[in-house]
């Protein structure tokens, strides 16, 4: 029966906006993800989506409104819900959302990451 | 769109072992709860339990082992698997499950807490 670390496994990459899967939970898995600067608008048009900030400040715009999120906060973002986070500095974040969720969702691009990326 | 502050809504309650509903993404809920002294041996035999450590130091005892978790840390209780979670010092703990989980699993008694108990 294995604990996971979360600052262990945060020192295991660099890359930004590419989520690193750290667990499983029945059909669900948290990822780890750096982030900073601009992602680009998207929505998932199959699921919820929540961000868990673990260190620094994220900004999510929504089409009427940006929320920031700081270290020890969280935020469901809606089925469909079009967004684009954002950080001013590197902020560190968990993602909990179904396997197989692409992190741009209906905006597949350059920023589009692998998934299944286990650390 | 509304974030979730963990510190404040760990300030909305003092009983122990009583989950409290935070968030809900998709079928799934996000429950804060304190935890001291013994829980009872029990299992769920329908889905995987995540734990995540928010503030000091839980155990958790399996039939062939005792898992230290601390805070910064998660564990995946797998399906079906016998567990009993203990704490020395009351802790702040985090766990994500699909809505309609019990705590105490197949074991039912006077530690069994009433669901989705949002604040």
């Amino acid at each position: 029966m294995k604990k996971i670390n979360f600052k262990s496994k945060f020192s295991k990459f660099t890359d930004q906006w590419s989520p690193k899967v750290i667990a499983e939970m029945n059909d669900y898995q948290f990822k780890l993800v750096k982030i900073k600067d601009d992602f680009i608008w998207h929505k998932h048009d199959d699921t919820d989506e929540v961000f868990i900030v673990m260190e620094g400040q994220i900004f999510i715009e929504f089409e009427n409104e940006t929320v920031e999120i700081n270290e020890g906060e969280m935020i469901v973002v809606p089925i469909g819900t079009k967004h684009k986070p954002y950080a001013k500095k590197e902020a560190k974040i968990m993602l909990v959302e179904p396997a197989g969720v692409v992190n741009t969702g209906d905006n597949e691009g350059e920023l589009t990451a692998p998934n299944d990326q286990w650390i």
